[in-house]
């Protein structure tokens, strides 16, 4: 099978394990260090794709569990696949379901055969095997599929990481096994918690199985930040250096440029999107919190240089009164910038590694940014 | 004062009343019949400017009681006014407060000085005279601005609705007393309900004064569809032909058909966009309400042939998902398209004004709209 897609390394930086690259897919290529927004049900809340595209989002994530319930992934199969569906028509990312495993674990029961979801929406089950995880992703047609894995609750017992990591890999090889679609590339997780020997076992394994690229899972999901760094450290160097790197769940601009730092190439979060539903926006000063009454009649754009379309001609003053009134718009602008401010992070991010001069970049940044 | 906005009368229908022109303002220049979509807080629910416009919008309408009350004429001034505030540079106009009288009256108080308001936001007082009226919307600097009206609600005795229409004519003596700003256009609103007498009266007084336009008030209140027909008929004859001529809060596409027929220019109307929220909307064949279950895998756009950008590359099938998983991106787009609807509609009018042939025009668009 020809590799879908394929990581071209680019520069790497002299002080750290950060790099830059290009991620070949079928829809396009995608510079690295990248930033995927998150569009859960096939959209991002409130974000038409010429603006998703003009705030600087090259790639996107869609969640397998979410689009299987509704609309169903035969649905969007028949009207086209994923790209079709949503009007996308840059590279997608489909995760596997099995951080849904662990996020929704009162509705899910797993077993070695798989996760059985009882739907959020109407009690129905959803059945999701590896075979099925893979097969629901080829339908939905993204450039990436995700392999499913098992995702442990921390903090954990060390024996209960180790058989979740173990199971990780007999899924991963399942997938492997169930893929069919040549367009498609298939990811594979490593987990392993915070344990540098499980990580490297689990790493080594999947990358002897073989896949068209690595996620660090298993982060998120309750460990502290110098648990997130730890596991990203003892993973890296265990993944092949011509191969992208994707930390799932990650978008806390601090926490993004520390993966950086570790040779991480992709990243998601629901976080850009969701802080500015709630009238909170990154700037490299800290959070801009729209609702404050110091806004009532700031003539300012949120964040002072940029030129996405929120802050080249909407003021805070604007921003806050949609927000008070309850209006749309507010949310709508407010992702926008964050998501601006993400991708020019990471774009920053990427010019600095390629001038080799990423550990200054991110102490400054990391300076102006705050806690 | 030279007239900031000029009304240039261009075709008449031989078969009705109907007629085109463009309405010069110092914002631009609008084709008449002009449908504007209503920004209530300054913003159309949900849709950015260069989406209003893609959707064919050319001039808006917002509010001033919501205004006043929210975030204050005096932060949109600061702000560099209504057009900057919302950052929309086409025309603008901005009602009076006088519906808000009808609408809310539960919160308003009516006497001869003017309407005192319980704000529904925190309980305080807005009281809004004639002369109060045209300063916030002086402030706010939307192109027209509109006196302050007493609107009756219907049904009513005579004797009230001649007492309202009396002093809607005392209003606005001393509304175009109390203007000083000679970039913004002012319009007299008729009122009269039903009674050709008092709809004549009212006019001749108010066209005596001297306004920069006219509106029919005083319908969508309660009457029926024959009584707005009635009171648009009655009113038409005696304003000048050569000065708009403006129905408010109408926009049903058959009663926006019938106005235009009757000689009206402008229209508003909040049924577009609201309509779009509840998943219903607009189309030449009659309502397509995208969350039946018939559209769950339907490959059409909303309305075959209609250029929105909602149509161009979403399906039925997509929108109806949106509007089931609750996301913001499907009242999003049902309300562009009825937008776009709403101003197709109103152009093909135009073109049939122009052609001589509204009468036939809108026989045929009757009967494909349906009751
Ligand atoms: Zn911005
Ligand atoms: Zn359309």
């Amino acid at each position: 099978m020809p590799a879908p897609v394929r990581f071209e390394l680019q520069a790497t930086d002299p002080g750290s394990a950060a790099r830059t690259g290009v991620l070949h897919t079928p829809h396009g290529a995608v510079e690295t260090p990248a930033f995927m927004p998150v569009g859960t049900q096939a959209t991002v809340k409130g974000v038409l794709p010429e603006l998703l595209r003009a705030s600087g989002s090259r790639m996107l994530l869609a969640n397998t569990y979410h689009l299987a319930l509704r609309p169903g992934e035969g649905v969007v199969a028949r009207l086209g696949g994923l790209h079709r569906f949503m009007a996308w028509d840059g590279p997608i990312l489909t995760d596997s379901g099995g951080f849904q495993a662990f996020s929704m674990s009162d509705r899910a029961s797993l077993t070695e055969r798989g996760v059985a979801f009882r739907s959020h929406l109407d009690g129905s089950l959803l059945d999701l095997t590896p075979e099925r995880a893979i097969a629901i992703q080829e339908s939905l047609g993204a450039d990436v599929a995700m392999v499913l894995d098992h995702c442990p609750a921390l903090p954990a017992e060390k024996s209960a990481i180790a058989e979740a990591t173990d199971r990780t890999i007999r899924w991963a090889r399942r997938c492997k096994e169930a893929r069919s679609r040549a367009d498609q590339a298939v990811f594979g997780i490593v987990q392993g918690g915070a344990h540098a020997d499980l990580r490297r076992e689990c790493a080594e394994r999947l990358v002897e199985l073989g896949f068209d690229g690595y996620a660090i899972g298993g982060v998120s999901v309750g460990e502290s930040p110098d648990e997130v760094r730890k596991a990203m450290e003892v993973t890296s160097p265990h993944l092949p250096t011509d191969q992208s790197r994707y930390l799932m769940g990650v978008g806390r601009p601090q926490d993004v440029l520390d993966a950086i730092a570790a040779g991480v190439d992709l990243f998601d979060c629901v976080l850009p999107t969701r802080n500015g539903r709630n009238a909170t926006c990154l700037s490299m000063r800290g959070p801009v919190r729209l609702r404050n009454a110091a806004h009532k009649a700031d003539p300012r754009p949120i964040e002072e240089g940029c030129d996405c379309p929120a802050c080249s001609r909407f003021s805070r003053s604007y921003l806050r009164h949609l927000f008070l009134a309850g209006e749309m718009l507010g949310p709508i602008l407010a992702s926008i910038h964050n998501l601006a401010f993400l991708h020019r992070l990471v774009r920053t991010a990427r010019e600095a590694i390629g001038e080799g001069r990423y550990v200054q970049f991110r102490a400054e940044a990391l300076e102006a940014l705050g806690p």
